[in-house]
């Protein structure tokens, strides 16, 4: 009897990567399976391949056996899916282990990476060299793939906060298995090709983000030359109507390129998952936290109903007239605006008790939230907002956190909405109503991403030990979704449980289809991820038949 | 007997846009199939549709007659082909009608164009509404298209000059006649759809520049607000040995936000064909110019080998600082580093005189150099560039200048090199000497269009109604764009008599072709045009066979 296909694949991916790299064993599997909310699709295998050849040789096997395979850098997609693939039945293709950093110009401002370089290696790579390039980091985990973030169009908080407008140059490998260089990579020798976007002809780098049409195996970073000065500011809203005007009132100063970099406004119930778990005791035990609770959190945390941060780069005179211009856009509509930088962080480290009576600002406890974002807004990495994934966990997060593990609820939904304070305070309003509505707390932060557009980020933050609280997060988050959409701010990205909820017919995605059908007729890679399917489940179907795991 | 297809098409064409705006009348064919270089390839028809929905009909006319189209926006693509096809036998699809700017917002800064608008209308449509925004112009003509120019990702002399970064929401009629709109677009009401570039899923915008995969008949442009202060600068060098020390040191600026816009680094060539006609005279009628004469005129017009513009924007203090910063970079390296701005522009033309006993500085031959640039870079359309396609005419440009119809011959070669002053001395040597060689005036200019990257434009000037020059031109031409290429730095456009020079077999320029197949399978949109045609002869053949022309 002929051997089922999946096997028959599993034979030849071995052969590719050696046995040492292919991973069957139901632990593993599981483990991978698992994210920060209900996912039931299975991982039959995890494939690990060592170089961009091997990555071609495992597509054309998954073409030969019609058997599905789904690209993970880091897999810490936290939030939207953590490892688990878009659909049922698909074989990970893990390319952690491709960490090479192929190029690096101290002049030019770039680095070229592989999938697996993470946000502490290319960190520690340039710290090594002693090179005066900041990178821009996500505040995700310093174990996150640089390559997977940019894909999923992440974001930072320097001024290359916008990830995907900073890369060029990536090498592609195709769903058939052919491999690609975008821009002007694809001549040889070409010179500019790590440090022009376009190339000539179609510029195709857009088609391989947020899609299933080729696994980027290569993509240059553009880094930023460290300033001769940083300052960071962070200001507060005393009341919560008064989001609009700060939003309005930073939009000019955005547009003209006094603040280069993302203003970052997070809300109360943001603030206080970042710096604490759920109230347990203070509640009774009751959910959501709301009312006066809330009133007595914000007053002993000494925050607003929205608090913001943000970054000034350049040269001294260049940052102080920047200082000048926020301090006079933000007088009478934002309170306490603080300003912050190397020399004042290292003082108040040390002067904290006698800075807070002269100041009235008790620096403490404040650095404790601050310094993992002033990290943030100068690029370094930091592990500290994963713990707020552990705000509803009865235990305090571990030392070694993994929220994927320790059964972490988190949906992250993100609607982008003009940069306009009236819509920034409908949106916002929006979503805290539902979020209420469903039990949880509507933790939110605004990002002025560019120019003229904020990501919203609201964190449903939960339990999964606790009966129930999957479906209802998950209700919620469709909701969210759903009202967001409707009201004219979809969301810049999707977790994988909602992929299939933008398809739907119409020029769009049958064009998208079409591009799908052409590059990958046997729809082997990562189907449903982004693209709607042809005949998805058709497919997955015949696949899931040939699994030879059984549980 | 059928009639042929071409004569079918033509037929329905009539009917979807009316008997005025079909144009089969040997002149104005003549006219449209003439550009600045020497091309064969017929027109057969001039269609122009009203809207998008005309556009629709007539792909759908196309495709049912198998008839290929050629659209264009103005037909001002000057030096690259002006309103020439591709190929031979195709119908201009000619959109300037379309001239509606559908949506505007002063706080958002942008605005939303179908294809005919040109510069000079948005630049009045601002004026008109006393706007505090900018547009960024590029130097082409006053009547260029909008769409047309950034679909060929051109470039201007603002902090937005790179065209192509600044739109987003094009609005696509495919191959086939189906329309979508890209980005948030997509979604009905998106508040984002003119703000944010990347939308959700991939982003496709980059499919449809520099390609034959789609029409684009609306785009959103954004624009700078004006800023508080604007000063221009300008420097040269003494010695051609000094363009190398200059790009590098002005490469920091620009990478650390302190110069926001593109620096623009003209040789004498380029500077004396923006300043007057060819010295016959003084030439005795010999070409090229080189040697001593053009030591003299260096002198006569104070020009170095090199000579560099650009401009700080900003509060006046952000200037002030720009200005420091820049006066010391160049410190050494350039010379006569000098500021203009509004009230020294006014005094100058009042004043130039006594001025020029106290500076030494002849403003008023300066002036008329300075201007317009001066004015571009603060997004103010200018024909005066237009002059120097009449460069090695002998008859000075008339007051309404046509460089197709005048016979001005022209081609651009734009290879694209590292900002990098090594590269760009490398390169600027290699094409002069080519040109040289081949008895044309090396015009070039460095535009350093991003923080990393040169847009380096080599112009051919010459008199098509000169015997053999056509075909001089043209190999010129091809010898430096292969031989750029062959050392690094390809082009990051194409003119069309060169569109098929960078085919071939290979993975990339197969993907081009499936991508084509899937989009356009009867090869009916723009053939020819930077994607490699599948069977390109075949489809010709059979069009030209079915032409109604017979001259």
């Amino acid at each position: 009897m002929a051997l089922p296909n999946l096997q028959m694949a599993l034979r030849q991916w071995t052969e590719v990567v050696g046995a040492d790299n292919v991973t069957s064993d139901a632990t593993s599997l599981q483990a991978a399976e698992r994210c920060t909310f209900g996912m039931e699709n299975r991982i039959p295998a995890i494939v690990r391949p060592a170089n961009r050849d091997q990555v071609q040789e495992c597509l054309r096997v998954a073409n030969r056996w019609q058997t599905p395979v789904y690209p993970i850098s880091s897999g810490k997609n936290w939030g939207y899916g953590s490892r688990v693939p878009a659909s049922d039945g698909c074989t990970l293709l893990d390319l952690g282990r491709m960490k090479r950093i192929v190029d690096f110009s101290e002049e030019l401002a770039y680095v070229t990476v592989e999938p697996g370089v993470t946000q502490e290696q290319l960190y520690a790579f340039l710290k090594e060299r002693k090179s005066r390039l900041w990178m821009d980091a996500t505040g995700a985990s310093p174990q996150c793939s640089l390559i997977g973030n940019t894909m999923e169009r992440g974001f930072g908080h320097t001024p290359y906060g916008d990830h995907f407008s900073y890369v060029c140059g990536l090498e592609v490998v195709l769903p058939g298995g052919d491999a690609i260089e975008t821009g002007f990579a694809r001549f040889a020798d070409s010179k500019a090709a790590p440090l022009h976007k376009w190339g000539l002809g179609p510029a195709l780098d857009g088609l391989f983000s947020q899609s299933n049409f080729g696994i980027v195996t290569r993509m240059t970073v553009w880094l930023m030359p460290e300033p001769e000065y940083f300052q960071a500011y962070y200001f507060r809203c005393e009341s919560a109507g008064d989001l609009r005007g700060i939003v309005d009132a930073l939009r000019p100063l955005r547009l003209n390129g006094t603040i280069r970099s993302s203003s970052h406004i997070a809300n109360d119930y943001k603030v206080i998952s970042a710096l604490r778990q759920y109230p347990w005791r203070e509640t009774g035990g009751r959910t959501p936290l709301q009312g006066d609770l809330m009133k007595h959190f914000r007053r002993e945390m000494k925050i607003g109903p929205w608090n913001g941060s943000g970054a000034l780069y350049g040269t001294k005179a260049q940052v102080k007239e920047a200082r000048r211009l926020l301090r006079q856009a933000l007088s009478g509509k934002a309170s306490r605006l603080q300003f912050l930088d190397d020399r004042m962080l290292r003082l108040a480290a040390r002067f904290a008790k006698p800075y807070q009576m002269i100041s009235g600002w008790n620096l403490e406890r404040t650095l404790a939230v601050l310094k993992p974002v002033y990290g943030l807004m100068r690029g370094v990495p930091t592990e500290h907002p994963l713990a707020s994934t552990y705000w509803r966990k009865r235990t305090p997060p571990p030392a070694q956190m993994d929220p994927d593990r320790d059964g972490c609820g988190l949906l992250w939904c993100s609607p982008v909405a003009p940069n306009d304070g009236a819509h920034a305070e409908h949106l916002t309003n929006l979503a805290a109503g539902i979020m209420l509505r469903h039990g949880f707390e509507p933790a939110i932060s605004l990002t002025v991403l560019t120019e003229r557009s904020i990501a919203c980020i609201i964190s449903i933050a939960y339990d999964r030990d606790v009966p129930g609280e999957d479906a209802r997060a998950h209700t919620c988050y469709m909701e969210l979704l759903e009202t967001c959409s409707r009201e004219g701010y979809p969301s810049y990205r999707l977790s994988v449980n909602s992929m299939s909820a933008k398809t739907g017919d119409g020029t769009y995605p049958n064009l998208l289809r079409n591009l799908k059908a052409t590059l990958d007729p046997k729809n082997v890679l990562a189907p449903g991820r982004y693209i709607p399917s042809p005949d998805r489940e058709s497919v997955l179907a015949a696949t899931v038949a040939g699994s030879v795991r059984s549980r």
